[in-house]
């Protein structure tokens, strides 16, 4: 009895494949109790190699079916050609042998990492049996997400002590402390570290430590047992069937080549190739290879929308760019006030009482924010750029606790009691509706006419560089048309001077989020001043249903359990109230203005579901965070596929 | 040169009036710096008793118009009679004598107090000059305020000195401590004080002052001075031209009749009679006269939709009652957790680890509970009363000072640490949005189900004694079909229970606010299950903007200023963006239930503008606080008029 793949479940190569127990249920195969014998005897082989086993013993006592049976090898091979070019899609398929008769007792699309699920997909297309469209249509976006997730650090690898190796279960680079029980694994990941959850072999009731490893290693079991199917599933790097290990709960420990580990001593996992480190090996981000790139070039032939980028530093912009973005959506500007010696004007400029003296303190800002907005600017040169003007409210640039206020009194030499009656001024009973966003920009012109010099004055730097910035400045938190137009004559105005002065200019856009509900129905009017809508689905999910993302907590596991709510909507758009606003804000803006470009800058742009909501829409991008990019690539060529033929 | 009104322009009354002066401009008699003489003989011996001047004296040095100049003054008389024929209205006329020919310089519609306003409207109803849709059309709403002020308790009247008298210049009774500066007025009123602001006479710079002050009290002027003019408008007690009185602004006192009243001594004044008392007087509200009864007929005769009130307790419910209110709209819960021994038990409940420690709880909550719902159901007996159920979030249910905590462990007879344990877990980053309303009541059911019991078993019990209650019960804060179907049916299966228990039922509704945005874009939804809405316009408004109502004043004022905002979103409806919702929510919810009951409990439910709002949208009723009940009767019988033709 067994279970075979027509291709690699891990890797997607076009090689049939398979494990087989004599005198066994399919389940026994998959259970992983006992190690299994290969279909095939390149399988077979290159099994034997990782297990340490030589070509003579291999072959006596760990046959493969290729080699043991091979008139029904012959028979199931043919059977495996067949029936995926009839499904056009890599089977999963389980079999029997009774009397010398083989019986297929089921076959079905198999289930298979990312890495596989890109590599088939675009293999088939180069076989000729899927066509373009297919292809794109092949992949599940989120699966996406194993592909970019860490490898280990080339240099690192290069000093790491190979202790053994299991088989590539499922890819990825995990490093973490040695943990030998479910429990174990997530209570220590609880408390904010990193574990391998290591087992002789898993099973269900395992999930949950699962989940919280960071990888995953068992001596027992193949490519299709319990640890290796779950571990899949989950995008989660796993190890299996590393036999040379000796693991003994008891002692809480691993023997392997008389080296011991124990409870708590770091180990690494290469999930794609199997291999096993002792010791903590440094990760890194993944390279995409040639069959992601072309299925990235196909979304990009098939979508309607194109993908930017949340990134507010040079790096996540170049990390994006490596991905295929397009463009920044959001380039927040927060963290621009709070670095270093910025932190200190900014606090300057809060306790002080009048224009003038916020104008000083924002001068000191302005170098260092135009500094930075320039690398930004050159990172993502030819692209645009859209930058929020500052939203969070006031008092979360100074120190809440007394330790630090007295280090603010002192560093500012003004009386500790000033510092906390400010501090105190600024505290708010409901900070999310309080005085943030385009509210300060409006109560304090002064911050948005410095963020303009700076967005701009970067743009200027540049150009005399001969490097394009195409900065678009994003009024955030509007609600009022008026609230806007303020904004955008302070900016407009601002712009004239500058470019007065340095007798040269940049085009730039004005426009805003949408993230307050009356900005939505009020899109008509908005529209008439703003040149992009960016909706900004966070806040505008905190509003349209009333939820404080930080206050969820005691409510919304219970609403999941309940079915009173179908997912959390802070991760899948809520279509039927949120879209709702998206939608008809789309419509009323474009009623005014055709050519609105609309965006979506929410966690949601790297969401496949809401994607496919913002293609329907028509929206004109999504952006999301660097290494969502291609999950929202793939979902928005996706949604162009499946709505538009 | 004189100036005169068609009608008293102070009480209504159908008798020609004005003052004028020898030998001087008409703003002379308006700033009030000579005391005119009267045009009329009839006004000149009312003045002259209130000042306390012989006949004998008025007739040799202080001539009425019309014993003086009876030529002129019947030729005065014949033009106001003529002029307030013509426009129908009560005519405020300028005149000059020149050289023994009567010169009238302009005439308009007269200011007036809401006495008057009314009065003078039901008189020209009556003597046929106008229809009763003018008659309606006639009052400001606004106006109506004044005749809701409050007038002096007899009782505490009868033991007052009264120690001078001055003009009735606009209607109410004050008392309050005396200054003498409108700048020492906005700054006792500032820090909390009553007072009341005494000058020789006023000019606009004193308008600060006059807002803040409980009442003003001038020596010198007319009804037609500043003062006066401006207290009408202001709808605040005033009393004018209290000749006896010796103010002295350097020594800050007043001289009359031998006592001397200090700066921060009490004074009491009656603003529709002109009497002027010594000491602190207690005051109370209204009792409204036949002809505000009879324009409270008509409201009637013409609105479309009926005027409901927001009362909690049956006090509240009876004075509703009395102007007119026709249920309850807005019955809030919250304080039936809060006073005596039921705070004992709700924080035993919020202390709970599990449901049957929590129904222990609510257990003793019930009775009490039951007792306020039956107190007010038969306040309220044959009218519907809407219950919310509890809306607030758990922690302002707990003591948040140590002290208050201590004495809640020993109260309870727990460690504080596990008292400051819970209050720490209750804390929330945004309230507003965080575990209330029916989040309360889908996570702990049982509070819905203690609610249900006693809200209809006050109604059973009600019932035994022959009386009817209406009870609505109205869940908040919905905004997903779910969260309302979930609640509506433990409402259910605790009512049927309940029924069958008393071998007896009551015909209740359930139904919802409709608050949180996303209500209002799924309302079609909603309207599957729920039998009536109620707008929260507070609420609604708040999310709509996103604004917290607690933390607007840090920009409001600058947007009101900046005129971003023509008016505060939560006193005048924005039409806009939040009434957008409003009528989404309705047309939606009717096109599936079409008889759906739709009614707004926000405050705006007494404003008029707001009130001609939901006439337009087609609401069902409004519902207000009780003092605002006259208001918003008019208000909707004004918009049925004007949109209905």
């Amino acid at each position: 009895t067994g279970v075979c793949f027509t291709r690699d479940a891990a890797t997607g190569e076009d090689q049939f494949m398979g494990e087989y127990l004599v005198n066994a249920q399919g389940e026994d195969v998959v259970a992983g109790i006992r190690t299994p014998l290969q279909i095939t005897k390149i399988g077979s082989q290159r099994w034997a190699e990782l297990a340490g086993i030589k070509e003579d013993d291999r072959k006596a006592n760990y046959p493969s079916l290729e080699e043991a049976m091979p008139e029904i090898y012959k028979e199931l091979d043919d059977y495996q050609i067949k029936l995926e070019n009839h499904y056009k899609d890599m089977q999963d398929m389980e079999f029997t042998v009774q009397e010398g008769k083989l019986w297929i007792l089921q076959t079905r699309s198999g289930k298979r990492t990312g890495a596989a699920m890109v590599k088939i997909a675009m293999d088939m297309l180069k076989q000729g049996m899927i066509d373009e469209k297919t292809a794109v249509l092949r992949v599940d976006p989120i699966k996406l997400d194993e592909l970019l997730h860490p490898i280990f650090d080339q240099d690192a690898l290069k000093n790491a002590e190979l202790i053994a190796k299991g088989l590539a279960a499922s890819p990825g680079a995990a490093t973490g402390k040695v943990v030998f029980s479910a429990d174990d694994a997530a209570e220590w990941a609880e408390r904010g570290e990193d574990v391998i959850m290591v087992r002789v072999e898993t099973s269900p009731e395992d999930l949950a430590g699962m989940a919280a490893a960071q990888g995953i290693l068992t001596a027992r079991g193949g490519m299709t047992s319990h640890a290796a199917v779950v571990a899949r599933g989950m995008g989660k790097c796993c190890v299996s069937g590393a036999g040379t290990l000796k693991i003994d709960y008891n002692a809480k420990q691993i023997e392997v080549n008389d080296i011991v580990i124990k409870e708590g001593d770091y180990i690494s996992l290469n999930g794609s190739t199997g291999d096993i480190y002792l010791g903590e090996v440094a990760t890194k981000e993944a390279e995409p290879d040639a069959d992601f790139k072309e299925l990235m070039e196909l979304t990009s032939k098939y979508s309607k929308m194109s993908v930017r980028t949340n990134a507010d530093t040079p790096d996540e912009a170049l990390t994006a760019r490596r991905f295929g973005a397009v463009g920044i959506g959001l380039c927040r500007t927060e963290h621009m006030f709070f670095d270093g010696d910025k932190i200190i004007a900014m606090r300057e400029m809060i306790l002080s009482e009048d224009v003038e003296g916020r104008k000083k303190a924002l001068a000191k800002i302005l170098p260092y924010q135009q500094a930075d907005f320039e690398r930004i600017f050159e990172a993502m040169h030819d692209l645009p750029v859209t930058v929020r003007l500052l939203d969070p409210p006031l008092h979360e640039f100074v120190p809440r606790e007394e330790k630090g206020q007295q280090e603010m009194a002192k560093a500012m030499n003004v009386p500790l009691k000033k510092i906390q009656q400010r501090v105190e001024s600024l505290h708010e009973a409901n900070p999310m509706l309080g005085h943030r966003g385009c509210r300060l920009g409006n109560t304090f012109p002064e911050i948005t006419e410095m963020q303009t010099k700076a967005i701009l004055g970067a743009a200027l730097n540049l150009k005399k560089r001969g490097i394009t910035a195409i900065p678009e400045i994003m009024v955030p938190l509007t609600g009022i048309l008026y609230e806007f137009l303020e904004q955008e004559k302070v900016i407009r105005s601002t712009a004239k001077e500058l470019f007065e002065e340095a007798g040269d200019s940049i085009d730039y856009k004005v426009g805003t989020m949408i993230e307050i509900p009356r900005a939505a129905l009020t899109a008509n009017r908005i529209a008439t001043a703003a040149e992009f809508f960016s909706f900004g689905t966070n806040d505008l999910t905190q509003m349209t249903f009333g939820y404080s993302r930080d206050d969820i907590g005691t409510f919304l596991p219970i609403y999941l359990e309940k079915k009173i709510l179908k997912a959390d909507p802070f991760q899948v758009l809520d279509r039927k109230g949120v879209g709702q606003l998206v939608e008809m804000a789309t419509e009323k803006g474009r009623a005014i203005r055709p050519d609105l470009k609309v965006g979506i800058c929410g966690e949601h742009g790297g969401e496949p579901s809401s994607v496919e909501f913002c293609h329907m829409v028509g929206m004109n991008y999504v952006s999301c965070s660097p290494f969502r990019v291609p999950i929202a690539r793939l979902a928005a060529a996706q949604a162009a596929i499946n709505h538009d033929e």
